[in-house]
Parts: structure tokens; C-alpha cells; sequence
């Protein structure tokens, strides 16, 4: 079969499974605005509405209280979902049959338990496709691939599903799920909906336009370089890359199974900052170290129970931001700046939260030495999986792979970029440890001072940064890693959040402004105002190694400072 | 400088440092018997030998109230740790004038504060030469490193001098490090004091040695294969191979720093089972993790606030120890039997605890795995290293070189066996997961089965395991490592300890065996009573990944169950 009937046997049957649907999934109608975010209110019944707009934690109280059944909520998803897939090309296949099954034994279970099977009883959960599915196919975004059939459900999967969600859908992915944007020769490009000229973020693209457009409210993404944040940042959402080896990973598909250079993470998107906790609280209680032994043995920390901020001598939650507004090598445009602004200026006047500049670290070199290790076989598996079948190489594969400059590399030289990797971790740490405290940073000769313990309390909490060098970009633009891709070599937990505010003319460039180098030339000549208009200003924050507890609890306190909703 | 003269040199280094301890360090008789512990008795006065002899917790209880001041128990330990180097060859230079300064100020700190400094004021510890102390020689073993000066204190020792503690020995360690004995060409041969036709063990024999003659009550070695626990039985001490990432290593000094395949961990060995506990406790409440990155945030959980180990109906401790007295691969000589079996027949009138038999899974394909992943250069950085300087290989390093297949593998095959030790690792928690319990095993088609959490009231806790094939061998025939790196493969933390047995006479040779292959049949052929007179008889507790502190309490409690002494 060639390629080309391959990906058509594929979008059949996804057609297939949307014709599946009941009640039938509307047609979006022929002439379609820029921003397709209002469409659906136009197309679907009030109640489909209600539910898919709900927050999942309103959700899962309605859930469990009976107030609504799970398959009343299954079908409003599953009917969004299909219409999404419509509009923005997010979906590579609905399961309506098995959710449908899923929601009937919940309802059952519910009836005659008169108690939910779990903290997630009957809430759907949408899942990218290189996340294995007992029965299901499993490409990766390879054409050669498709075929594949996931032996059985991914370890995540499992957890999710004895907590007591529904799977209902399946979403896009990138060839070689190294792009920050969505495009595969199965299904080809997915956008972004608030513009449909703009990307919807990758590699997990298919989650992030799905939840943007309210087709889902909870989703399992993947992130090396930021393909878990590009998508939230993109489309408005939560989203959280986790420290490593605290999620399960076994039972995805990809190239490169073998390699720990960079670890890959997989972790939830939501529509809401309460979604992406429960969703880490379900799975962590249940130990899943017991299963999958590369996991960390780290209880999650309900900051319900436990402060993890600091106390001040009157007994107040005490929060030291660090704003690193600019990496010193990409410059962000105005919208992200502007976003970041913004919110400084909203939380400045809360006694409890500290402002600090942060100081950008060597994050040219972090790329420097993330880049090489990124494909540390040459790209070997990708290429082949590729010509396997005759698909052409997509633009952003080609271009990554050149960016990297992926060779296959010797062990030694393999050791030292694992080397140089492990002496900027710990020089990034020694920069963290300093910035507001009176130790020395990663230029003095002392390399370890061990008064950092009894500096603590002076020391950054949280780090305020930008997910990109913008807004969602035009198709085929995403290419600097850098803002993102930054903290996977350090591997510190980051999340993602929308300010609520949207890129439109008043963000002007920047004139006279002299770029710094080749991609900083690239990034300010890509700016105008007209091409972002409506993209969601999103942010990063990020906290240390293990502290994503911390990371929730303070964006929690600063959205009350800022007076934000976090839903 | 030929290698030869740089040993000489060395050599005479350390007798200096000898003759500059005061009072002088006694001379051996020159007829000396095979077991070596009793001489310090008939050298050493009364007052050395009872600061010298009392366990660790002692010590720090007497250092803390002023009832003994630092001063008088470096002294001691100075001249008892001189004796033992002239006895075994353990020592690489002793650090009298540091050590007296530094107890010279931790006595007026404590005049001056009434209170001590840290947990561990006073405290002497021994280091293995390879941890690197400022502005000292760290040759790691090899005669063409003689003359690297370490810039700093590795991080580990900086941790523990702010505790409070005093540096004033340095010990032996093999060629390469990569020997379950410890002999190189700048010192010669380490032996064991038990018996000096056998080693005291590997890598970090120096410290085995020394704590073995209680020249040292506490001290750091470290581990790959073995090189904590190897030395620890031999000399019948305490020692814990700690969860990697749990305790800080910058600051040490090997060949191939960039490979982290297979993760080399740092550790204490003690005289007493308390005095490894204090030392784990005193670094991690340190938060090290603040200094080195790849360190977990897993604070110590002391078991004196909170029991690890499960608790029955009635509210009293329940322990499951699983018994794996043998891998299936080389059987145990007969003292390691006889030792396994007098403990289990002692504890078995414990209601509260219950013994099972854990059978081996597949620790041939462990060894499999993990030996060409040691030297994932084909051992370039060793031979380089060794051959700088023209001194020969030791036997023992052109074995473990021949044994291990040392290649360099391309990234492929890198990768090729980093999945497989992965899937090893998986397999062999889902074996943990079944053992005892209804769970399926390794073999069943279902790799996680996600009812685990409610087995755990059944599931084993820890297993009793030996260290080796015997107790300590005779010099240069330590040629089976499977009993110690199936845990590094695996991450496990493991904790030796002595039985208080030795061995002797009435261990007869099993009349009739058939060895099950060659390393069987060498191990088979190595055993006869009289070889190993006097060699402390010593088992290994093994625990899941993390749980270091529940080892620990797990022992304790089968040392009281058994009414065995822990110091």
C-alpha cells in the first residue's frame, strides 16, 4: 500500500468513528471566521454546552453526587470532541463504543454502590496516540507504523482508568513527535483555534486544539522540549510537565525507547489549574513506584493539607517570584511581555508575594548541549521509520534535525555532553541558590557553599517566564526550543497557565530594536500584530527538581493575588 | 618518573604522615598470626582501646557532653587507624595535623557554646582516597594519576564536616576500582585482618580493613558492583549501599564520569548499625539536593518518629522478610548457608515475623545486562589511565575487563541494553509484587497489574540475601559479583550486616555437589574449611528502590527478634 492509501485508510476510518457518534456530531458550516473558539456555542445543544464548558471539577462532584450521569457527559464530550476534530483536525480517532460501555457500568456502579468508583468516576479523558491502547493502533505519526497494535493499555492508562475515567478520544501528533507545532502525513496539519492561522502547538497539538476548543477538559500529553507546554501555552490551558519519574511512561510508542540523555515526561492538560491537580493526585496515590521502578517513591503533597510556601513571623504564606522575562538570547514579542507585565503589576500590591528579577543562566549553552543529545543515533530510527514508507520528511523534521545537528555520536562522546549536562545542572542550581540570598553564585570558585539550608527563606520559589518567544505561531514558524526545551535539561517542573489576555494590535513592534543573533533576527522579523490576533498570552512557571506541588500551590496563591480564575 | 618511584614516594608519604602522629604509632611484632584483631589490644593502652572500641553512638554522646573532648579521640583514633595501616595496608596517608586542628576547634566551640556544633561533632571518619579532600592527592588507584590535587572537598564531606565531624585517614582502594578486592600499584595489597590470607574485600577495601581492626568507627566508601558491601562482610561491619541519588558524589574522582548506565553510589560503613543511620541522617537533613541536582528531595524518614514497617490488627510491627539464599547461578559455600539458617531459626519464634522464600528471578540475564554496560568504552578510560604510566595491569582488572567483554558499543546497541535493563527492572518488581502475594508474576502476560496497592499487607518487605558466594576469599580469586550487582542493576538499597558468626572447621565442603556451570564449579573447587578460618560470616538486606530506611528498621528489628547486638 502506498503512503498515500495508508493515510487515507486511516482519516476513513476516523470518519468512521465520528459517524458513530449519537447524538450526530454538526457540520461546521462552509465559511469559517479566523477564530473558531465561538463556534461550537452556535452548533450544539445547551446542555452539550453546559457540560463540556464546566470546570472537570465541577465536573466530578456532578459526577459523583449522580447529579449527572456519566454517559450524559460522555456524549455532550464525544459530540465536541467530533466537532472540534472538524474544525481544527485534532482528533485521530473517537471511541464512541467503548466509552459509551465505560459510562453505563459507571452509571451502574454509582447506582448501586451509592458512591463513586474513584476520584475520577466518569471523567473523560482524552489521550494523544503514541499513548498505547490495548487493541488500538499505535503509529507514533509514522505512516510506516500504522498497523502497530498496542499490546495493552499504557501503565497511565491503567491508573486513570481504576480512578474511573472514560476514554473517549484520541488526538494528533507530529512525524517524529519532534515538532512544537502538529502535522503528520496521516492526518495531516492541526490548528490552532482561536486562529486557525496559527499552530496549535505540538507535538501534543492534537490535545492542545481539542481543549481549546472545550472537546475535552482533561488529557494526557508528552514533553522532551515542550511539547506538553507549547500546546497549553497555545491554546490557553493548564498543562504541566512534571519532574521526570514521577508518571508512569511505560506503554507509549516512540523511536529512541532506549535512550535517558534527555527524559521524556508525559503528563496532563486541562482546562483547568484544579484538573491538572487532581488528575497528579489520582495517579500518584496509588503508587504507581510499585509498578513502573524507575519511578520516584514520592507521595503527591495536597497543598490542601500542607503549606508548601513559606510562613512569615506573623503565619502568612510567604511566595518569592522570579520574573525571567527575556532568556537573553530569543527575545519574546510584545504580547508575551506585555502578559508578563501585567501580572506583576496585579500581584504587586500583595504584601505576601516578593518580586525578583531572575537572571537568565547560559541558556544558549543548555541548548548547546541538549541539542546534540537530542537524537544521539544521527536521527537513525526517525529517518528510517520515515523512508520506511515513502512519506516525505515534514519541513519541521527536517529542520530539527538539522537544528540539532543530529550525528550519531561515540560514547565518549556521548559521556561528555552527559558530563557537561551535569556541570550546568548544578551551576543552575548554584544560580538558583544565589539570586536574592548573599551566597555565591556559579562564577565564584566556590562551587557548593553549604549555607544555602540556612538561606532558604530568602530564596526565589518559583520561576515567572514565557513558554515561547511568543503567542501561537503562524504554521511551520515554531522553531526556537529554547524557553521550553531549557527546563528539560534541567528537569524542573513546569506549568503552564493563561493570563486571560490575547495578543492584538495594541502589542506594536518593537522598532529600532538591533536583534542579538541569526534566531533572535528570525523571532522580531516574524512579529507583526495582525498575524497573532486572538492568540492566548500564556506563561511558564517553573519550580525545582521534585517541587510540583510547590509549582501549583504558588501559581494557586498568585492567581488569588492577581485576582485570576483559574478555571 | 617511572611508576616505580612514584609508588616509592607515595609510600614514603604515608610513613611520614605515620611518624608525625603522636603518641607514636606501636610497632607490630614481626611474628604475627593469621587473625590480626586481637594485636591492637597488646599495643595500644587501655584508654585508646576503650575510646576505639565504643560504637559510634557512644562516642557522639560522650563528644557532645564534654565527657570526652574531640581532641582525645582523634588521638586514639589516629594511632589505632597508624597501627592498622602497618598491620593490613589500608591506609593511603594519615591527616594528624588537620585532624588535631579541627579538634582543637570543636573542643573550644564547645567550651565556648556548651553545646556541640552539629550531630556528628567530633566524630572521626575515615575516606576512601578517591573522595576528594582539598588540596590532597586523588589518584583514584592509578600511578599516573599521583598528582592531581582535588580543588575542593567533594560535597559529601563538606556536609558532614558541617555536622560536626573530624577527617583524618585516608584508604586503599583497587586498580581501576573496578575489583571486589583492593590491590594497586602504588600501595600494594590490602588484607584482611580477620585473616590475612584473605582480602578484605572491594573496591573500598581501605575502609573495610580499617573499621574491621576499629581503626575508624564510621567511615565512606562507594559502589558499582559491590565496593561498599564486598569490604563491609569481609570485615564484618555494617554498610549500606544507598539508593543511588540519595547522598551528594561530586567531588569524587574515577574514569568515566559521563556514564550513567549503570549509577555509582557513596555510603557509609560502620561498626554499628546506629552509626550508619546517624550518618545517612545527618547528610540528608542537609537537604543535599540543593547542591546536587540529580539528587532526589526524599528527606530521612527516622524511623525513631515513624515506623516503616506495616502494623498488624493488634497495632504491633508485622515484617515479611523473603529469604533468597541462593541466585541460581553459583551456589554459596557453606558458612553463608549456615549463617542464613542460624538467623531464620532465631527469629522464627517471633510472631511478628513471618519468613517466606524468595526464589531468584533470572539473575544470570541481570549479569547479562549489566556487564558490558560497565565499561561501555570498551575500559579506553582504564587502559589509558593504567598504561600512562607503564605500570602493569593488576590480575584483577584484566579479569573483570575479559569477564564484562569490555567493547564500546555504538548508540544503538547503548540503547539496546538500556531497554533491556529496564524491562529487567520492571519484570523484577513485578516478580517483588507477586511473591507472597495472588499477583501475577514476571511470566504472565499482564505486566502490571494495578491491584498491587492492596496487596501490599502481603507483600514481602525486604530479603535476606548473601553478599557473596562465601565469606571473604582468598586473595585474587573474588571473581563472582552477582550477589552484590544485581542490586546496582536494579537500584535496590542494600544493607550488610554481621551475624556475629565466623567461619570454621564444622562448615564441611557438601560432598557430591555437581556445579551448575563454570563460575559454580570455580566457586565449588575454591571451598575448604581451612581457607576460610575466622572470616565473619555476614548476610545482605535488601530492600525496594527508596526504601533505605526501612531496610535499616527492618533490621533492627530482626536483630532484636533474634537477640543479636547491633554495634
Amino acid at each position: 500500500m502506498s503512503w498515500e492509501d495508508t493515510a487515507t485508510m486511516m482519516q476513513k476510518h476516523r470518519e468512521e468513528t465520528y459517524a458513530a457518534v449519537e447524538p450526530a456530531i454538526p457540520e461546521p458550516p462552509k465559511e469559517l471566521p479566523l477564530n473558531v473558539t465561538g463556534v461550537p456555542k452556535q452548533l450544539l445543544s445547551e446542555n452539550v454546552i453546559s457540560i463540556t464548558e464546566s470546570p472537570p471539577q465541577t465536573l466530578i462532584e456532578s459526577l459523583a453526587s449522580g447529579k449527572l450521569t456519566s454517559t450524559d457527559v460522555i456524549k455532550a464530550f464525544l459530540q465536541r470532541a467530533g466537532l472540534a476534530g472538524k474544525l481544527v483536525n485534532c482528533i485521530t480517532e473517537l471511541l464512541p463504543q467503548r466509552a459509551m460501555e465505560r459510562a453505563k457500568y459507571l452509571d451502574e456502579y454509582l447506582a448501586e454502590n451509592k458512591k463513586p468508583i474513584g476520584p475520577l468516576h466518569g471523567v473523560p479523558i482524552s489521550v494523544k496516540e503514541h499513548v498505547g491502547m490495548k487493541g488500538l493502533d499505535l503509529n507514533a505519526g509514522f505512516v510506516s507504523w500504522v498497523g502497530r497494535v498496542a499490546p495493552d493499555d499504557a501503565t497511565l492508562l491503567k491508573l486513570l482508568w481504576k480512578a474511573g475515567c472514560i476514554f473517549y478520544a484520541r488526538t494528533t501528533e507530529p512525524q517524529a513527535l519532534m515538532h512544537l507545532e502538529t502535522s503528520n502525513n496521516i492526518y495531516g496539519v492541526t490548528v490552532n483555534p482561536y486562529n486557525t492561522k496559527l499552530t496549535s502547538g505540538g507535538s501534543s497539538g492534537g490535545e492542545g486544539a481539542l481543549l481549546g476548543l472545550k472537546g475535552s477538559c482533561m488529557g494526557i500529553g508528552t514533553d522532551i522540549g515542550g511539547s506538553i507546554r507549547s500546546p497549553a501555552a497555545n491554546n490557553g490551558l493548564y498543562g504541566l510537565r512534571p519532574t521526570a519519574f514521577r508518571l508512569p511512561t511505560a506503554g507509549w510508542s516512540a523511536t529512541m525507547m532506549g535512550a535517558e540523555h534527555i527524559i521524556p515526561v508525559i503528563g496532563p492538560l486541562s482546562t483547568s489549574l484544579e484538573g491538572v491537580k487532581v488528575f497528579m493526585k489520582s495517579v500518584i496515590d496509588q503508587q504507581p513506584w510499585l509498578y513502573e521502578p524507575s519511578l520516584v517513591q514520592l507521595p503527591w503533597k495536597d497543598s490542601s493539607k500542607e503549606t508548601l510556601l513559606r510562613k512569615g513571623y506573623d503565619g502568612r504564606r510567604k511566595l518569592c517570584v522570579g520574573v525571567l522575562a527575556d532568556d537573553g538570547v530569543v527575545k519574546p514579542h510584545p504580547p508575551i511581555l506585555r502578559g508578563i507585565n501585567t501580572l506583576i503589576e496585579k500581584m504587586k500590591s500583595n504584601p505576601d508575594i516578593e518580586v525578583v528579577e531572575f537572571p537568565p543562566y547560559k541558556h544558549d549553552e543548555a541548548w548547546r548541549i541538549i541539542s546534540p543529545l537530542y537524537f544521539a543515533d544521527g536521527a537513525a530510527e526517525e529517518k528510517a521509520a520515515i523512508e520506511a514508507s515513502g512519506e516525505p520528511f515534514r519541513p519541521l523534521t527536517n529542520f530539527i534535525i538539522k537544528e540539532t545537528k543530529a550525528k550519531e555520536l561515540t560514547i565518549p562522546e556521548l559521556w561528555q555532553l552527559t558530563k557537561d549536562r551535569e556541570d550546568y545542572k548544578a551551576e543552575y542550581s548554584q544560580h538558583w541558590n544565589s539570586v536574592n540570598t548573599t551566597l555565591p553564585g556559579p562564577d565564584s570558585e566556590e562551587l557548593v557553599s553549604i549555607e544555602a539550608v540556612d538561606a532558604r527563606d530568602k530564596m526565589v520559589d518559583v520561576v515567572l517566564t514565557p513558554t515561547g518567544p511568543g503567542c501561537a505561531p503562524p504554521l511551520e514558524c515554531a522553531k526556537y526550543w529554547g524557553y521550553t526545551s531549557q527546563w528539560n535539561l534541567l528537569d524542573y517542573p513546569c506549568m503552564i497557565f493563561p493570563t486571560g489576555l490575547y495578543a492584538g494590535e495594541e502589542d506594536k513592534v518593537e522598532e529600532g530594536y538591533t536583534p542579538r543573533n541569526e534566531r533572535d533576527n528570525y523571532n522580531y522579523e516574524l512579529y507583526k500584530p495582525e498575524t497573532f490576533i486572538d492568540a492566548p498570552i500564556s506563561l511558564q512557571l517553573v519550580g525545582r527538581r521534585w517541587e510540583d506541588e510547590k509549582v501549583i500551590e504558588a501559581l494557586e496563591f498568585m492567581m488569588e493575588a492577581a485576582k485570576m480564575e483559574s478555571s
